[in-house]
């Protein structure tokens, strides 16, 4: 039987898991510098929590688990007998696997909501699944970072999530621009407009700008049957740098207004924070997410082609669903897959050691082999990672081994050796090799 | 709607996320000290990879995935109309949740034979899910934290693995004993007594001896048809302490004698190795799972009563199911569910600080708040985890807040400090407050 692995799924080798852990770690102490506190949910969630929460698309790309024991006992024998996959899938499996880290964090509050203090700032790290087509850099599980407060309507916490995201792409050494809008603002565009009744629809044509440039989105929006003269206002003022330049064409809007003082007290908080990549308003920036209703994020790296690298944006009610009203939220989420990507073509990970061992010890023989695997430990507890060659077989075997794991450190040990006390270290880079003792190496390996 | 979790998951509060993961960093340093590489293989395996591996009852455990989209069309017709759930089963579900890290370790190796060196030492800490009745400390999804070596029969690898055992839960915290016996050991007493060709049978009832003792053995034995002649002598030679007791018995039995020589070999190379904890020999050990062919472990906590917390042994053939045959390989397992409670019940945790934030800032109004998300980076950039609370309300509602989430400080910034830079530092627990500049708080709080 030849192994295989189900499509969309992937196995880490130990270079590719310590470039990984890199990441998470590297965002990890980004969010808790911020006080942000971890919170792990299970992979299986019930159906019923996950189910109509993705739009009809997202319920279809659910993976669904099957009930255990004789699931056809309790089947829906109506569907069964029409063979209506999509019927009868609620008599025969009640779980699910996580799609997102949102909805998953939502019920976490409404079910914790008397052992967390609000407001709530989270963060999660976890791995969701989408039975999305697998293509070039997507897969079916993968993982997301999420940091997300509930229980403020504080602008505070966009500045800080703005701060957060500049932080942590500079730690990575990935320079990017961080781009932000109102989905107040792009309400007030269309209200100038005279077309507001049509919002939704127009944000998801506003949404394509990216894929389908500018003409296209007036095609799209014609097509929707949005008047011309009313597509012209849009366009143009969705082509505005500064958001001063607003303030006469929402006269008139409230919520348009609205939205340039949320985002003008969101830039007061960071008019002193000195920020290492750009913070720059885009209010052709839309989101497609339905539930987001004021400041919206997504961040882009500046050297490479890569799509959005990070996205959030604030909600007014994630909680409602689950029966907890009027609980506000804010979060952002990194793209650590993409990001993964991006460091790889940058050739930000050069200096991520993949290497398992500092130092492996060989042996000539028996003797010398019990003596290397006691001497390993003094090594060990220095902190210096250590490996001993299984056996004392032939020299050049044992050195082969070294070489082609790419251990920088190689300690023989003969007869000498271990009369003396003193090893022989070899830097198998330069080729260098000469005698210290355990205390010695411990110095030399140590401060390297 | 009111949300609930599927029965057997868990979700983890903030405190118990940072108690695992002490558990698990802890456990992880140990193994990369020793130069183990991480891998991670996805939660989704085919289900002909996983289906066959656990038994019977395994199978049954195994939580399958529900194909996508139209799943009923290419389902097994008869199935379907004999209500057969079982038979039905490879029609419509090609995927299934990981049931432990084993397989998916030995298809990996398969897969990846010419990406790795051997001896791979491989560790992996990762979620399995098994479909068994929940009940008090057993969930449907938990952890494994495994460390194995393939492709070497070197018995130091077995000494070290004792070793990692021994400092891993030193370094936790928890005195524990080692305890060492070898399937052919066990052999070696089975061919003793005469009965050889039912060793499978006799282990069996070998292993169910901690929980149904001495006479029930007796009588689980008797019921398998062995001769009470033959009983006696498995019994007696079960009661051994030490394995030289074993040389006159094991006279005409090869395969025990290897036991006894292997066990030796592997004590030789822990003579010279300081062991924290007891590490001693039980022929009573047998290890329910099959697999073993060699030396097995097994890991109990000294101080409380908890069932075994660790578990291992060598395996002759693991990858051999995969198509990679003669690839013997030796490995153990922590059990952090169980190591968990453990370290709950001894109160190991108290030093595990449950904060999240050392500090935070509280405003008494706009300006100064705007002043505080500022400086508050000066604070993170230096290590110090960091919070401001997100308005310039009422101080009392500010305080309550840091005291319920039981931050161990608090500044607050008045007119007067922001004027002077001269920051009111208040320590929660002691009630004490001081005026510092920046750089003084960061000295004071950096050196707790």
């Amino acid at each position: 039987m030849k192994p295989t692995l189900p499509k969309g799924t992937r196995d880490f080798l130990p270079s590719e898991v310590k470039k990984r852990r890199y990441i998470f770690d590297t965002i990890r102490s980004v969010f808790e510098s911020y006080g942000y506190d971890p919170i792990e949910t299970p992979v299986m969630e019930s159906l019923t929590t996950l189910t109509g929460k993705y739009g009809d698309e997202g319920d279809q790309l659910l993976f669904k688990v099957l009930n255990n024991g004789d699931y056809l006992n309790k089947a829906d024998a109506k569907a069964l007998e029409e063979k209506n996959s999509q019927k009868l899938i609620s008599s025969i499996s009640k779980r699910g696997l996580r799609y997102d880290l949102t909805v998953p964090f939502a019920r976490f509050v409404v079910m914790h909501q008397n052992e967390i203090q609000f407001p709530f700032k989270r963060y999660q790290i976890q791995q969701v699944w989408r039975a999305d087509r697998p293509q070039k850099g997507r897969y079916q599980e993968f993982y997301q970072c999420d940091a997300d407060i509930v229980g403020s309507d504080s602008l505070m916490y966009e500045a800080e999530l703005t701060a957060i995201y500049d932080t942590a792409f500079y730690k990575l050494g990935i320079s990017v621009t961080i781009k932000y809008n109102n989905r107040k603002i792009l309400y007030g565009i269309t209200e100038a407009a005279g077309v507001a009744d049509r919002f939704r629809d127009i944000t998801v044509c506003i949404d394509k700008l990216d894929k389908i440039g500018e003409e296209g989105v007036r095609k799209e929006l014609e097509k929707n049957s949005i008047e011309s003269m009313a597509v012209d206002v849009i366009l143009t003022l969705l082509k505005v740098k500064d958001i001063n330049d607003l303030i006469l064409p929402f006269e008139s809007s409230e919520t348009g207004q609205e939205g340039l003082n949320e985002t003008k007290e969101f830039l007061s908080y960071l008019s002193s924070y000195n920020s290492k990549n750009s913070i720059v308003f885009d209010p052709t920036l839309a989101r497609g997410l339905s539930y987001y209703t004021g400041c919206i994020f997504e961040v882009v790296a500046d050297d490479i082609v890569m799509g959005s690298i990070g996205g959030g944006g604030r909600y007014a009610d994630l909680t409602g669903v689950f029966g907890l009203k009027g609980v506000s939220g804010v979060g952002v989420s990194f793209g650590a897959e993409r990001i993964y990507d991006v460091m790889l073509e940058l050739g930000l990970f050069d200096d991520i050691s993949a290497v398992s061992s500092q130092v492996i010890i060989l042996t000539f023989d028996k003797e010398c082999h019990s003596y290397a695997f006691a001497k390993a430990n003094d090594l060990r507890n220095a902190g210096i990672e250590t490996e001993v060659y299984p056996s004392p077989v032939k020299m050049k075997k044992q050195m082969k081994y070294a070489n082609s794991k790419g251990i920088p450190n190689v300690i023989i040990i003969g007869d000498e050796e271990m009369k003396s006390g003193r090893l022989t270290l070899k830097d198998m880079e330069s080729g260098k090799s000469d005698q210290y003792s355990i205390k010695e190496i411990i110095e030399k390996l140590g401060t390297k």
